[in-house]
């Protein structure tokens, strides 16, 4: 029987209208302070995930085990973070599997390095690069509670200079001038490797391509947006919600080749056609 | 160095305008015919990646080792599969991390096999349900190219008797009705299990909805769906492709909870709300 | 000269971040007071449009002339309005011309009649039906104050007898349940005439497109919903708005002819294929 | 009664799943060719529109009169058109409304140009300027056939030394380089005139929202884009259709006020938030 114990992070889901979510850790001892009340760790430590407990006030809540995703909405944040809808496309881009071995930079709050740990594992490592000690101070909170701080290897330094790593089968950049960092990341990656970046506007989105362009050595370019679009999940009045997230970033992915290659501009993206 | 082997399945990517992609395994003493020409296997084999090979009428075509994502894109399909921006983000909302026991029907072309089976390497476990027997086979060689097989159980059988597993990490459906295999699917997931599933009308989604309603044992539901807008990679021209992917599915996520539990009415959903 | 009058309806931009917009009818006489300090209407009236006013307190105010635009998204509302994005359709779909002979039920807050009037100016005529007494009210100040009173007949009734008028070019139903007024519609539409509805969930669509065809009547439907993606216009940092409308409503169109017919089930729709 | 007249523009739709649609003048003697037998011209007029023909093979098409939906989807082209969706929106952005005085450049296929003369019918002008030959004597074709002729002045001139009109209501811009015309453009205007333009690209957008900043006399700047999803029809399989039109261009509406007039940043834009 799959229990909640002492030290696990949890959420609690409020059964009402609100739906909100309660992300902690349980301590033996401490309570859990909401409008409908309060719950003790201690009633729920032992409890089966997937069942029901009751605030002191009768308001009910559901215990349920954190996924990766509910981790990454809930790292504590002081900037924007990645969100899951563009963490699994980047996944699938960068071909990250379990053994990869992935450079980071920046590391911000950790979303990202989060997911990416946790698919990397067991055999896998994630090298991260944050400059700004707020951050990474934050990062490491977040990369703790998540469980893979073995995994990922935190450095606070400016990337300037380049990475340690050599050979990485995978490389994202989500910085605010990544133009600056493009023979630093090809430097790092293997030939072949896949690479990403996330830029807010069109206009970084412009320099990046130009950049990448001039300086070679990288090829199959893909610039994409994620757009998600969530309904009410109600059978009967189906209707998406009224408001939606507009706009997170651009996605650019890349794969690293051999320097100094002259490639012809590419044409038209064709899609999936595959020939045997 | 990591070079291009025999047996290896690659990717050859025609280095002009038409950006075609030929998705081939090499194999000693073959060739691949194109319309620019063919190339020789064997002047493949021991390149490495990321470089240039030429055909006999002098065009070029750049080496690349597959990726997940690619082995999705190329399979051979009889059927509509589930592409890449889905993908991505099941992973994240089922939760597959390595070592995670996941089932899945129908299994189609295997697309959305194949991606589950990397990222649960090595010691996760695939069990996919398939009951046509095209599909069946076409599954079968597909996952045997994308060198996953040991990870995956493939069985050709009807899923009204329900699933063999118990208490399983995540569950996928992507059949014509699935509000019919809910309570089999609940039944081989673990309390607080990950369920998904993809439908393409509005009217399958209400059904389904309905039925887990009226069956009560779920919670945290979300529906979605998720489009992709690819840019074209050009600096100085920015802009989206003239066309794009208007549809490919609506997504349904939930988890699995004790069944018979009265759980109130969702309300609006609290993105990423976060109290500790 | 085009100057502001007194009984003019206008627009004062806030010159600050803000960008706050006040819509008033000038009044000799009185003062506009915000939270940038007040302006006498009597030093605005006779000022030039496109000029700039300035608070007591030194805010400096931009002097617009509203645009049908403005006077929609200014309604006073108690329920959704249908909002410019959808109007602009609207009108093409309807082919609303000046002279056209329009219905339209309900009437709501009136911000689709408004919008309706001012393009079938100045021999068209728009007949709205609202039942709900505080809807009617509202929409009779909102069409007053929008100058368009002369052109719309408000008619305070119950849609299910039926509409007054026949052989009218187009009809638009925004009203909860309307697959009830499908043969009400048709037969005050003229033979060929244009169709529409606005309905916020998928369920309603259904419903409406299950009617359509089993009453007959009706040809060239087309479902299709509008989504608006706002940018922030800054020139060096272009990018969407983090925010946007998820949802408003679907809209179906279809034109009226002979009940009765059979007709064949629409394949998909060859957008613009056009044969001389 | 309504009926075909020699000398109208017609739709015919073939009532089968090809859903082809036929957009011709009909003229005594002449027979509409098709795949599916053809259609005698003089067999059709004199029937009622919203009424059903036969081919000599048994083919049944429905005949139809145009809207000006229609027309602008038929009009013969050399270039990319404007689309309805786009169309729409420009009409209210622009206030477009009977009796206005519009400015157009460049005219193109004069889809924009056929919408905006319906529009402003029976006493208001469009103003339209072209300069390639080829597309001056197409425009002037394409709006002959849409019966709009003595409402719209064609130019064929380089727009470069201004527009002749003075005080102009809106003027539109659909060039390729929209930022040189900005001074002419407001030359032309009203104070409080409204303005637009339409650009593919974002670096085009992004050099005429600078342009726009640096020469002052512009306010209440808006940029948007308008994605249309199509729906099948079909009222128990309801789904998005698989394509869509994933760009056609960018938008920008403004309104012209006393150049010279410092104008702070603007901020978020305050969706339809008023104060009386």
């Amino acid at each position: 029987m799959n229990t909640a114990q002492a030290g696990d992070w949890i959420l609690l889901l409020a059964q009402d209208r609100s739906a909100k979510r309660f992300f902690l850790r349980l301590t033996a001892g401490q309570q859990l302070h909401t409008h409908r009340g309060f719950i003790r760790h201690d009633e729920v430590i032992g409890q089966p995930y997937g069942s029901f407990m009751k605030s002191q006030l009768g308001q009910r809540f559901l215990l349920l085990q954190p996924s990766t995703f509910d981790f990454v909405m809930h790292v504590k944040r002081i900037s924007q973070i990645i969100y899951p809808k563009e963490i699994g496309y980047i996944l699938m881009r960068l071909n990250i599997v379990p053994g990869a071995r992935v450079v980071e930079a920046g590391t911000g709050s950790g979303a990202l390095t989060l997911a990416l740990s946790r698919f990397v594992q067991p055999n896998g490592r994630v090298y991260s690069y944050e400059e700004r000690d707020d951050m990474f101070q934050l990062a490491r909170k977040n990369l703790d509670r998540g469980g893979v701080r073995d995994v990922v290897e935190l450095k606070q330094r400016d990337i300037r200079a380049g990475f340690d790593e050599r050979g990485v089968d995978a490389l994202f950049l989500d910085v605010r001038e990544p133009w600056l960092f493009i023979a630093q990341a090809h430097a790092a990656l293997k030939s072949g490797g896949f690479f990403g970046a996330l830029v807010p506007t069109t206009n970084q989105l412009s320099e990046l391509l130009q950049e990448m362009e001039t300086a070679g050595g990288w090829a199959d370019i893909e610039v994409t947006e994620i757009l998600m679009r969530k309904y009410k999940p109600v059978a009967e009045r189906l209707r998406p919600e009224d408001r939606m997230i507009g706009h997170t970033g651009y996605l650019l992915f890349a794969r690293a080749i051999e320097r100094g290659t002259m490639i012809e501009p590419p044409g038209e993206q064709a899609d999936g056609e595959a020939t045997e």
